[in-house]
């Protein structure tokens, strides 16, 4: 029986049907961009650790600058140098300044950098102050960056550059991250043969093995092949209960209605609770499969790569995020279509486009091309997405556009 | 001799002054998502090899079917099913249909596919068709997706899933991609100790060598980490003659301004031309350095982590693209600024920021706090670009934002 869902139900469906989460693991700081954060970073020490210059030139007591103007300068005594890396050699009482570079840390008795255009020197160990600072002026102080016990990113988060310089800042050179859930990957139909097999009459080469192995490692998992299976319920079977030790499980191709009934009857007989849903309200990629066996998913996709890739990006890419105890972030990109599209009202319709920039604002150009192609998704790099409660969007209209 | 130069300025020197190009390599196809491809992809051969009907049903003539409606079906044989992945058992003669689902191969004589849900099968070999369909319905023909010796790929294209599918597709398991460009990193400072160090009074931890090893990874570069050198003019240039044999040098760090001039002045010694600018009208980040020694890159960056960042992503990403052989692609991102920002004429500013959807617009709120902290960054996922031609923004502006 055929249980079409609607594309947010299903959506809703895969991530509330499976409760998987992958393990976790120590990895090298340096190769832990991109990977999802395990455990929540609360930074162990302040940061900076002691009040810092910003500027080059005097570290002073704000309150001796007071008042200072080019006519009337401040004379203040020079007590030796801050030096990069070092204590500072002396505590400033009133009247004291000492040499200072960006970077070096206040002395005792110092509240505040006078830069260096501002100062002159006058004889060996006076300095003329031309203009007041104030308590604070250039300097950043112990734990304005980061406070001791502050949580800087939540467990779930994905390391981006400027997190691992973070890490790094607060001393760490390993990360806590979870590990990539594991992906089986399955091409389903008499007619595939392996990309490096030259086909015979009737025969095409599998894209989909490559292509979702692809999008697997983009979305943050861990792709294995397992190879073509042909159109037979035994050796399907057989290659579920092989792919069982994995995380999840993609099949793709059956295009025909009876493959695909070869893919929903393996799922449901490999356990409990089996198919969940058969089909969403969408195009491309209605015929999707969806079942859970013993906690563990099962997709379906279409043969048609446009399709598969759809399917995945919806329901796929946000489950694989799940596993790793990441959240999907939401969509920003909004383009205007170039022209009218068509779509019948109650399914969700994803164009393939190119989208580009004009005068400052995001436009999509729909492309021709049913979703059998791999040329229009080469050609693009966008999807458009005309919802489901609309018939069509109209030139100039603005639509959620996803890139890829 | 301080050269200061605008963006636009800086970026065109740092692009033209080096022709340097990486090597080229096979890679295994599951290995290249995101990678530079070396050389144009043409395809070999038409795809599909042969027509494919696009549904389940019968392969019919499409003359056969004309006029054809519920109350007068034409009347056709059946001369059996065209089994996927194997020719077609006959060829169509007047009269006659095969069998054949999604995918399947269509037979001689037959130029269209009556879809199975507009069709009743009558007896043993006779098919009741109650709708007409136009030749080339419900097919696609031999190299609608690709024709051979079509250009479906640029050379310098960075590869993406679709085309990693339509790489397989056309029969290749592996790829021609450019080799990643070898980039040594160096971070400068008497007062930096390693992450894993517990840094002393006056000490701070290197974030750079990370932050910037993580940047340069997610640019397609290979980063090597070759530590810190402490401000002194014959150490910093034997680090340099070491990091010579590598694609392109950047170094960190020295953010006084005699530690800056160890770096501009150990590029001179190194070798010709040595430094070609000194400084980029811009905040934050303005003290930049860029020389060029036999040929190769180097790159003297801010020791603050946002003002790197910056000029890495502004300088550093598209030289790394090209000597990869590939191009930047444009940024499509713009964003209303929330609040007003004021900027100096004369200058671009990068301001931090947090963008977000609100009512399908894309809205940056930007953050306080000054280049010299990570965590600033860290709470930011953009950055906001006010133009050299501006004295600033106004709530509700919409400008350039770049991702971080």
């Amino acid at each position: 029986m055929l249980t079409v869902l609607t594309v947010g139900e299903a959506k809703e469906k895969v991530l509330t049907s499976v409760r998987l989460r992958t393990g976790e693991g120590k990895l090298p700081l340096l190769d832990s961009t991109g990977r999802v954060l395990a455990r929540a970073l609360v930074a162990s020490h302040d940061l900076p650790l002691f009040n810092r210059s910003t500027m080059d030139g005097y570290a002073v007591a704000a309150v001796d600058t007071f008042g200072a103007t080019e006519g009337m300068p401040a004379l203040l005594e020079i007590n030796g140098e801050v030096l990069m890396g070092q204590s500072p050699p002396a505590k400033i009482t009133p009247g004291q300044v000492l040499r200072i570079s960006t970077g070096g840390m206040l002395p005792e008795g110092s509240d505040a950098v006078v830069m260096v255009e501002y100062t002159e020197v006058l004889g060996d160990s006076t300095v003329a102050v031309n203009r007041s600072v104030a308590p604070g002026e250039n300097v950043i102080v112990k734990g304005e960056d980061i406070k001791a016990g502050e949580k800087l990113l939540p467990a779930g988060h994905i390391l981006r550059s400027q997190d691992i310089g973070a890490l790094a800042a607060l001393g760490y050179i390993e990360a806590i991250v979870a590990d990539r859930p594991k992906v089986a990957i399955i091409s389903t139909g008499d007619e595939l043969v392996m990309p490096e097999q030259t086909p015979g009459a009737g025969q095409v080469r599998d894209i989909n093995s490559y292509l979702l192995s692809s999008l697997v490692t983009q979305a943050g998992g861990e792709p294995t092949l397992l190879g073509i299976i042909p159109d037979n319920a035994d050796k399907m079977l057989s290659a579920l209960e092989k792919a069982q030790s994995f995380d999840c499980v993609i099949l793709s191709g059956g295009s025909s209605a009876g493959a695909r009934d070869y893919t929903a009857g393996a799922i449901d007989k490999l356990g409990k609770p089996g198919v969940l849903f058969h089909g969403v309200s969408m195009r491309p990629g209605k015929p999707l499969i969806f079942g859970v066996v013993d906690g563990k998913p099962f997709f379906g996709l279409s043969g048609n790569p446009t399709s598969a890739m759809v399917g995945f990006l919806l329901f796929i890419r946000p489950l694989l995020l799940q596993l790793a105890g990441a959240h999907e972030t939401p969509n920003l990109l909004r383009a205007r279509v170039e022209r009218n599209l068509s779509s019948a009202g109650g399914r969700e319709d994803y164009f393939r486009a190119v989208i580009y920039n004009k005068e400052g604002e995001l436009w999509a150009r729909p492309l021709l091309g049913q979703a059998n192609l791999i040329s229009t998704v080469v050609r693009g790099n966008a999807l458009i997405r005309v919802p489901q409660n609309s018939e069509g969007a109209e030139a100039g209209d603005k639509l959620e556009v996803i890139l890829i």
